[in-house]
């Protein structure tokens, strides 16, 4: 297809797809004149990919091409591949200096153990978690993260993961972890405190 | 207690209680001379309710004075106070002209009718997870949110609503609100990302 057809398909306008070519977002079609390419469905699919990680991902466009070098690199295994999308979409945190973060962060790591998941040593969700837990204490909050763990672990493994197409093309499986890893998250915000008005209704009025 | 007392036994610098007691976000002390004020555990406790709705809430300073005149007004039952706090803690959402968001919003409120959910009619998560519903269904996700519901029902009434007081001081139980809400939010959080990658490497390594 022309890159006009390309456009009214994606829904992504030409000026838009022409930045996302310059900037290596998106493959250059086979030209087939000094002035015109052909474009494909691989196409189609990075389109969709790169709207899902700007507009559902909010990330900046240096993230981005990280991600569609991982996705481009056919060498590097799908789990690998999951994992640069993934790590970009969790905050960067930085360790503190200090006991109270030492104490933490070795608490997330035997937590983990305890878990038995499989999770990376050098995985940021690891500092993220021993951030918020040191907030936690600092602020005298009774912490008992078990009831989480347990609903983290039920809903990744009988919802999320089941909606991601480990078979299929590979831009295919990063738009699914990307859009259901957001927006799962976001409905669940909403609920979460939707449970919690209806709760204090319940109790207090 | 003096301002430097409560300056140091709260860890907020005196300037800054000074901007406070101008904003109207920390009430004033009794006047013992003409430049010197008496402060009590009133207002060592209003300080650590501003420092969690600015430091953990993230909210401006126009949202926090409506939410302590809402802690400061007697007369405001508890249910509704806690409100005041919980609805700034969510995005504000538009409604979107047109049949998908009509639909979508009409499906959050027959979700919540079937679930006997005590929430407002006007409550703003329900615009909140009607847009996540139209982004969902936009993008093409299959959509059950079951699994949500019940886990976030699970989470607040067995482990979040227990770590407020209701029976102690107003500020104390908003306090308790914004910072469960907020840091047991950024934990699920973090705990989910970690599942996903765990389960990921479970079923692809």
């Amino acid at each position: 297809m022309r890159i006009s057809e390309l456009s009214s398909r994606s829904g992504v306008a030409i000026p838009t797809i022409k930045y996302y070519l310059r900037e290596g977002l998106l493959h250059q079609g086979a030209q087939t004149a000094a002035t015109r390419a052909e474009y494909d469905d691989s196409h189609l699919r990075r389109l969709r990919l790169v709207r899902a990680l700007l507009e559902v991902g909010k990330l900046p466009v240096a993230s981005i091409k990280t991600i569609i070098e991982a996705v481009d690199d056919e060498a590097l295994p799908i789990h690998e591949m999951l994992g640069t999308a993934h790590y970009a979409l969790g905050p960067t945190v930085e360790p503190e200096p200090g006991e109270e973060w030492r104490t933490a962060r070795a608490d997330v790591d035997a937590l983990i153990d305890d878990l038995g998941w499989r999770i990376h040593p050098q995985a940021p969700t690891r500092d993220e978690l021993a951030q918020t837990l040191v907030r936690m204490r600092q602020l005298g909050l009774r912490v008992d993260l078990r009831p989480y763990v347990e609903a983290a672990r039920r809903l990744v493994a009988e919802v999320e993961m089941d909606t991601i197409p480990f078979d299929g093309p590979r831009d295919a499986a990063v738009e699914a972890l990307v859009l259901g890893s957001v927006l799962y998250g976001k409905a669940f915000d909403a609920l979460r405190r939707m449970a919690q008005e209806s709760e204090s209704a319940r109790r207090l009025t």
